[in-house]
């Protein structure tokens, strides 16, 4: 079918949204298990619920624009996930491997503040207020989850190159 | 090969963004021919020649660490840009193309930043700090071709939503 008006871009944006979330509720967990440090741990989880939450934010969304939720599957997530897998299962537990899940965390995290950004900025100009907040919600959160993780990152980077050093 | 030392995963991860620089060198063409406003095109053209001066750099730090320049092949850019291409080829040439590539843009764009946010991190834990410093200023360029894009599909979008409503 043809992307021939905003509207129809709009939600092409929101099922490429909606794939990426779901795939992401499906790796966390096994990111979850195979990260060592108790504060990645705790900070996947919670991003984990969140996810959740902005599944539930994109349905909201489809329904309010009269669509049933539906899924375009979502390459780039899926690309991101499969080789930060790679990379994470070849690295030895511990903090190498913890680092390996933050660096597949961040690309995936980045990639939908792109998306969740492109989304908003769509809604803006259709003149969907509520849905634009809604959207800005998710984009925030993706923001902060960003910026935990890079938190996060620093410990655990540090404590490698200190251990292999020790 | 395991991933068994900082080095080594800091060496994945410039080879991901080697290959996702090479891949973006190859796509950009297309997304030029097939933009519309005058002002995207300009605007990618731009990033063109930042893409190929980062991937120069990439091959400075290669050497620095004593290690031929590599690609390992980036599935995450790979799945942005096949589905961005796809959903660009799906949407009549105008605007809403347009709008459409820039999507694609900026989903690659956050996904090297999320490569060199996290490379950068890894050159400081390791004391490479020329190194950082190479990183950083792709990183910053990055940052800004994703606020000059953010700022191109706000008229891009008003401009395709009012074409609609003529």
């Amino acid at each position: 079918m043809s992307v021939n008006t905003v509207e129809r871009l709009f939600l092409e944006e929101l099922k490429d949204l909606f794939s990426a979330e779901h795939q992401l509720t499906q790796a966390l967990p096994r990111m979850i298990t195979a990260a060592e440090s108790a504060e990645l741990k705790s900070t996947l989880e919670n991003h984990l619920e969140e996810t959740e939450a902005q599944i539930g934010r994109l349905e909201t969304i489809f329904r309010t624009l009269g669509a049933e939720p539906e899924e375009k599957r979502c390459e780039g997530v899926r690309g991101a996930l499969s080789e930060g897998a790679q990379l994470y299962c070849e690295t030895p537990e511990g903090e190498l491997r913890d680092a390996a899940i933050i660096s597949t965390a961040q690309r995936v995290e980045h990639y939908e503040i792109a998306g969740y950004g492109v989304a908003r900025t769509l809604a803006d100009v259709l003149g969907h207020s509520q849905i634009a907040q809604l959207l800005q919600e998710s984009l925030s959160e993706e923001k902060s989850a960003d910026m935990v993780l890079t938190d996060v990152s620093r410990a655990v980077n540090a404590s490698a190159v200190l251990h292999a050093s020790a």
